[in-house]
C-alpha cells in the first residue's frame, strides 16, 4: 500500500476551509479517482513539538492506493481538474509526498 | 482523535534504520504508553511530488490518541525513555506536530 500525502505549510497568512476540504474536495477526488483509491485521511494542524509551537502544517490530506502505478493511472488523468479546485480552499502552495506504508 | 506525527526530513547524509524502527521502536512506544495509544502507522518516504524529486521525509511515525490531554498523560511521563531511543535508528532530528483527526 502507498500513501500520497498533500501536507499544507502553515504561515502568518495561511487560509485553509477544512469544511469545503473534507465536504467538497475530497469527496471529489473520491469520485474522479474511483476505486483505486481505498482510503483518505484529512487532519488539521493544532500544535508543534514544543510548548507553544505553532504546527508545521495547517492541514494535511493523505490518498491510499494499492501501488505507485495505480495512483498515476487514477490520478494521473484527472490530476488537472483536481489541482484546479485547490484555489477554492486554500492560498498554501501545498507540498506533495509518496511514502510506502510500512505499519 | 488526535494525531501526533513524527517527521524525518530527508537530506544527503540521513540515515534512518526502519527495520529497528517498525520492530523495536514502536513496539516500544505501544508499551510505554499503554492503552491510550489507540493506533500506530509507520511510512518510508519514496518520491516527492514531481518527477525525481526526493521526498521531503524520510520516514514518518504517527501515534493516535483519543485527546491531547491522553497523550500528554501517556507519552510526557515515559517521553525521556522514548526519546533516548531515537540514536538507535536514526541521525535526523525529528520533527513533531499534533494534529486534529478530521477524517
Amino acid at each position: 500500500m502507498i500513501k500520497v500525502s498533500v501536507f499544507y505549510p502553515n504561515g502568518s497568512d495561511a487560509k485553509f476551509d477544512m469544511d469545503y476540504y473534507v465536504k467538497s474536495h475530497m469527496p471529489m477526488v473520491q469520485d474522479k479517482c474511483g476505486a483505486a483509491l481505498k482510503q483518505i485521511a484529512v487532519e488539521h494542524g493544532l500544535a508543534g513539538g514544543t510548548p507553544g509551537a505553532k504546527p508545521a502544517y495547517l492541514a494535511m490530506g493523505h490518498l491510499y492506493f494499492d501501488s505507485v502505478e495505480s495512483f498515476q493511472g487514477s490520478f494521473g488523468p484527472k490530476a488537472q481538474e483536481i489541482l484546479a479546485d485547490v484555489p477554492n480552499y486554500t492560498n498554501i502552495a501545498p507540498v506533495m509526498q509518496i511514502s510506502d506504508v510500512k505499519l
